[in-house]
């Protein structure tokens, strides 16, 4: 409402409510001005009703909602479903251009500012959570591997010669099969155990870049978040490594954002080596819907070759989800997710710690992985070839999602690849075991139920171990779901599947 | 609500009035059952009731809506603020998984469902637009650029030795960015001129396979929806030598389904020779938010390895878009859409040409392109360097959107390639022109409107021209706009390149 | 957004393209202010975008939406679920205040504004519908016969010796009960059968009048809108009547709004004698969810003293959605339905007229009810009693609603009143009917459906009485659905009730 | 989906996964299954999908949802506009028919469902919150006042010689017009003061009834919730007279429901004497929009009495916003609010209580008022005759909304009769004070701005008195608002009546 609607509605009710109305107005517009002149995230998350009036604001700034416009091109945002148009607060244009994908576009100025500033956001939460010197970073509506491939992609450009991408193992199908949809070939670097720990072999690294010649590698992808008892890799040995050697450094940091100690990695590795880019996920970060990422780096320019490297425009849905997010929590209730986030991690810890001991077994010692635990299932897996997978199956029915039994000696091919030890990031682990995580957003109630159905599969494998038969546990419990009548190790391929994926 | 429920209720209000109620409920059942059986696209479009019945159903499918589920994972659903979860229905865990977009989650068995149904209802709707024999397709949440990327990608890994792309010339920036961005050399084929008409060189096409050698050349890159005076591509001829020298075909169909001539050309294209994927854009089809395409195909297991490529989850966003619009219009209402689109592609070209006249230029003849028109500026451009560009820069800020004028002699390079005649599709076409096309969900009020409004542009540069000034002309019109205070130029510039891309 | 938040947003993305949203922004604006100013329905109805951007501007004037509220009352407009708020766009407070019920709120300049701006907008509909002179107006959300009841209590004051109401007989029990909740002894007045029609009794009116002494009278209460062959009340006359003896006049004005003959009536009526409120419904006029009524008049102070007997806020809901519905429809849009309806009478009534002859039967001549229609069931009343009763379950179960049969004979007690004849508005109609209406939002499918559904239950119904047989009707119709075993008797009953009322 | 869509469903994606699916739908099945067979109020809130899931499949229940229904009646349920049809969530027929609001209707057994459950649910509520013989209510779309006026309607029926309500007198405008409206005479007994406290002087009551004569007494209309220093109503002396008189008895419970006091005094009222029927309000005790009340009792047939005397059906507005809120609350979350309105009550309290102390004023003494407080401000009364109008002014400005400031000497005149010491419940109460009230929902937060700002406008006053000056008060605050330059006297007599209705 402009200052006329005011007034005219000061005549229809008393002036003095109709001016209190209009101050309090002043302070939904306050917020904005303030997000639109810094960039930051506010501190205190806003209300739902600020939130809305600025996403409106924003859409009636986009052509296909002009009053007056009429379209003449192939590509106007028109919508056929009004709830379709409902659900996108009447954002259709999407964001970039085929130019680039941080480009503004002429129809749709709001969608463009909506672009810049959901980017300007995340680059303030990412030095916040740790990466203080990031330059430059942007929301790709693409998950973290087909965002690792635009940035392998785009060094192609700058390397005509590379044909190698170095990579210590990890066992997750979607960063490798990123190296091979990108058209290079996967230096696969064993990890050693240390202790319980799996860790980067700097020496072997080193060994290859030399043995490859650095001209023909194209750049070295390393990984920090992985399931234990795999850790982060080494990033500041191998930064400083591909520092020597001139070799670009892409670092996958799927869902490390969440964790001071990946961001720190991070940060460590640019200071004293290098790193060209850092991709990590919307979702697994952000608690938003599957399908985005955030491409970031030290690098301004490369940054922006990068973004420049999409062709052509891209949905603005991922950028949308981050923004309302992002502008709910505030930045202190970021905050907040990730200190609840640590703390459940220890509370997690504990609990496994303690049933895995009444079961003669053992959290596995993994002081380096900072989101997931690993139990051993030792003796389950001494007693019966497949007890470990029906666990594993077990839980899935009793609705524990996100679980993971690792048994030992799996082995699978991708993409022509063949992985002995699948899912355990090594060749030969020396025992089976059970991975948990303490992600973002993780409640108390998630640990105390997890523990519970646990305990009782666990009780209840043993006793059909001892009974020797197979399908008599003890299925009374707090949720009441009936067993489905599958082949155990079928669900299970799809649950390992599930996990390492 | 089960049968006790049912039960309960007769208790409560009259059973003859539950049992009503119960019945009516069967019916929205009856059609879901009807689409997870047949997998098509209904004949009439369903109710926003029994839409959302069905999206709720799914949703509740999936382990992040499960009432009794604990999370232990890194990627659990979870969503931090009510108002995404809500926008998108509760489905947060996208589609596909690390192997395959078009995977089913174990985590997620509704947002699995809501993949397979959409991609099946826009395989039935393919056919319907006439590409009759189509054999596979998945939604990608890429718009057509990326999309054609990932197609080379696919290829690269079966035609080891290929490095060119042949592609007919149409200058638009993201389809020439889709192969630089894939890694490859793009071979530029520059289109005759057939009275007004820019088509295909066969003989050049030919002989640059010739030259290059078959094995050299990844695929031929053909289009078949661009602006006037440019037509769609000989695409018969085309899969002809496609299938002669065993080259592999890709289609860039952006925004042909609503064309029934662009589906034919493919449908024939796939007869007579040899076609492997064709890519549209979602959005310019089926009036959704920018973000998606489908890529579709004849031979069912390349369709798949495509969908393999995709590394990693992907955003359920644009599925979820299409559903949504497919099953509110069904299949009647989508026929109707095209036939409109028709109608207005006639009532577009009629007043164009009258128009045209009334002002000494011509509507270009163009009879091979259904969208798009073309109609000359010569006068203007005779009198005036710049009068061009600033009927672009007038029409913009007069709320016509997708209008595109074409000067001559512009000079464009992308991705280090220059381009002369850049916006024309060839290095010299014989005078300047506007573009407009006829865009499904275009109404009456649209053509009626821009035709107004371009008759006053005309007129106020003529005035202009006459007096040798340069600010003077009529700006009295329905929509009161005040002129924007900017250099002609400046935003002429964005507006072609928003035209081209 | 203010002027500083798109002086940051020009600085995000190009100045022009901001500016160029910026100007969009204004024609919303414009129509608020037009809206503000005037006080009228727009002619066109408004975007939906603009809707909801006036609605949220209005909400943030409520204290309860005010970022820096503190509040420390018992009625602070708090919400509990953030489901009811959104479905309230925010509005929390109601309307009114404990003085009156069309009061401004200090707390809530918003909802105070919605009021006025929704009693403005009914205002300038009534009148485009044909009650040019109506004075004041307002939304009360109570539905008729309440409000009917508030109009008889406000009366009260003004006259306190009045004990009786007369009453032109009606068979409807909620404008009956309306004058027993209210304290008052109703004097029916039978109605006089005039051919086909059910008439007034003008003279047995004013014989009651003198009878009874004008002093004793509270009011005539006289009604537009019935079932045929019921038609609407004399009121001219009436209203000449009160004129004379000094007695007020309330017209029942129920669904009268969609037919330009009862604005007429009432129009006339006030021109050439009394008229002092006519209450009409809200959902039955203008297509929103049941619950509020229109009380207007034509002395602008009897409305407000209405208005103040209100004791009490209320709810806004009712307010709320005939101001969404007529900022979306604008008056254009509503004289749109208007004519639909009169058109879809007449198509109504031919296809009654055929179906009838068809049987045997015929349309009730009734040319003064311009909105319900009646056809007789001679032949069926004849062969069977239950015939008639049966016809109506069957079609209940067939999911036809708001058809209504009328028996003959039916005696029914409300509040004491023994009514012989009930339903028919007479105490001995010649023969059973069936009605039908062509009431605001209906569409010819409606009445294409009814007919036929119509057609095969009468069809079933002589097929049965010649076979002296009860249950072996045919039942293959398009809607599939099974007859419902219940004792047909029982289901009449409440289909009377249901039609009555 | 029924069980063949499931089987569908399986074909499409693994079995296994969509059984999890089908099983995950049963806990939401059996969630509803044990409402609609219990009808008590969940303990545990329900999730938004489950309810959602709920209320839609209620609205399926609706003719005017049916697939397949064809409408030819004057009320169809037919909505003109979309936006209006999904914030009612499709329910349009409202409750209740024209015989009785409780009624079920045939067109909707949906919506008759959700009324009885409705009810159900806020009975089991009002058992919870201390009125545990409470045999019947309902919720009527009307806001208390005109709650009251139907129960005094309905009385008018059973005592036709009544002609007088006896009423403790409370400044409170809206229940004082409840009587007037329904046409009584009330007969005002005013307060006595015991200690600060204003309570109920019986004698005066007992006196009145015998000097009036019990058969001339339509009810008893007494008070619990009311602004300090008034206390509730001595309900067991009034409820035991009322039972040795033969006079019934309807209690204001408007905002008592929120406290455990309130609800004690009513059920032992009923134990003792006699309560007909008792009236609270749904948006101050359950956080719900504004426009809806229950009428409660402890005599089945004569609730069921009242719910007949409201004529015709009603908005299901309210219904649907309370069972929204206690389905999403759940026993437990309702109860919670409870306990932290009692915590509120005690802080507010205490911090009263030390800022008066700074200004030489003191917390009154009311011990009975469970919810109010009042503190005085003699020593601001003594030196300015405006000075605390000038204080409520400046609270309101400051956006301290439902504060309350009471000068002495205030006389208004209601409906015809005349109130000394208006809004103080006498007529010479001993000192001006300021109210404050803890009601359901109030945060610490409110508590803490509301202390702040009041110390910041005593300080103010404080300083202009002594200045003898009228506008130079310090307005530095935290919400930063300029004065609204508004005569205060105004807006203090609006605050009046808002604090007062």
């Amino acid at each position: 409402m402009n200052r006329e609607s005011f007034a005219a509605g000061e005549r229809l009710v008393s002036p003095a409510y109709v001016r209190q109305g209009c101050e309090a107005r002043r302070s939904h517009e306050h917020l904005i001005r303030l997000l639109l002149e810094k960039g930051k995230c506010p501190e205190n998350g806003w209300d739902e009703s600020t939130l809305e009036l600025f996403l409106h604001e924003l859409a009636i700034m986009d052509s296909n909602n002009f009053l007056g416009n009429c379209g003449v091109g192939e590509r106007e945002g028109r919508v056929a479903s009004a709830l379709v148009a409902r659900r996108h607060y009447r954002f259709i244009h999407g964001i970039g251009r085929s130019g680039d994908i941080s480009a503004v576009q002429p129809k749709a100025a709001g969608s463009s500012l909506l672009n810049k500033i959901t980017n300007s956001l995340v680059l303030d939460i990412i030095k916040l959570a740790g990466v203080h010197t990031v330059a430059n970073c942007f929301v790709v509506p693409m998950a973290t591997g087909m965002s690792l491939t635009l940035c392998f992609l785009t060094l192609r450009h700058k390397r005509p010669k590379a044909k190698y991408i170095i990579w210590p193992r990890i066992d997750q199908k979607s960063c490798f099969k990123s190296m091979i949809t990108a058209g290079f070939e996967p230096v696969v670097i064993e990890n050693v155990l240390e202790g319980d720990e799996l860790r980067t072999d700097l020496k072997a690294v080193e060994a290859k870049v030399q043995e490859l010649g650095p001209d023909y590698i194209l750049c070295i992808h390393s990984t920090t978040s992985c399931f234990a008892p795999r850790v982060p890799d080494r990033l500041e040995e191998l930064a400083v490594i591909c520092a020597n050697y001139g070799i670009p450094h892409i670092v996958n940091n799927a869902y490390g954002v969440q964790s001071s100690k990946c961001m720190h990695l991070i940060q460590q590795g640019a200071r004293v080596g290098r790193i060209d880019a850092f991709v990590q996920s919307l979702d697994k970060n952000f608690m938003v819907p599957v399908g985005g990422a955030i491409i970031a780096g030290f690098n301004d320019s490369f940054i922006q070759e990068i973004s420049k490297m999409y062709p052509g425009r891209a949905s603005a849905s991922p950028s949308l989800d981050v923004l309302i997010t992002l502008l709910s929590l505030g930045s202190n209730g970021y905050k907040k997710l990730l200190k609840e986030r640590k703390e459940m991690f220890s509370y997690l810890s504990n609990q496994i710690k303690k049933l895995s001991e009444a079961y003669n077994e053992r959290l596995l010692h993994t002081p380096h992985n900072p989101i997931s635990l690993a139990m051993t299932l030792k003796t389950l897996d001494e007693h019966h070839d497949e007890a470990v997978t029906q666990l594993g199956s077990m839980l899935f029915t009793r609705q524990v999602s996100g679980a993971r039994v690792v048994p030992l000696g799996s082995v699978q091919t991708v993409s022509g690849y063949t992985f002995r030890g699948f899912m355990s990031h090594t060749n030969n682990y020396p025992c089976a075991y059970l991975n948990a995580a303490s992600a973002i957003g993780m409640k108390m109630q998630d640990v105390d139920l997890f523990i519970k159905r646990l305990d009782k599969c666990l009780k209840a494998v043993r006793k059909e171990q001892s009974k020797e038969s197979d399908d008599n546990y003890d299925k009374t419990e707090d949720v009441d779901i009936e067993e489905m009548a599958l082949k155990p190790d079928n669900v299970l391929l799809d649950t390992y599947q599930d996990a390492s994926s």
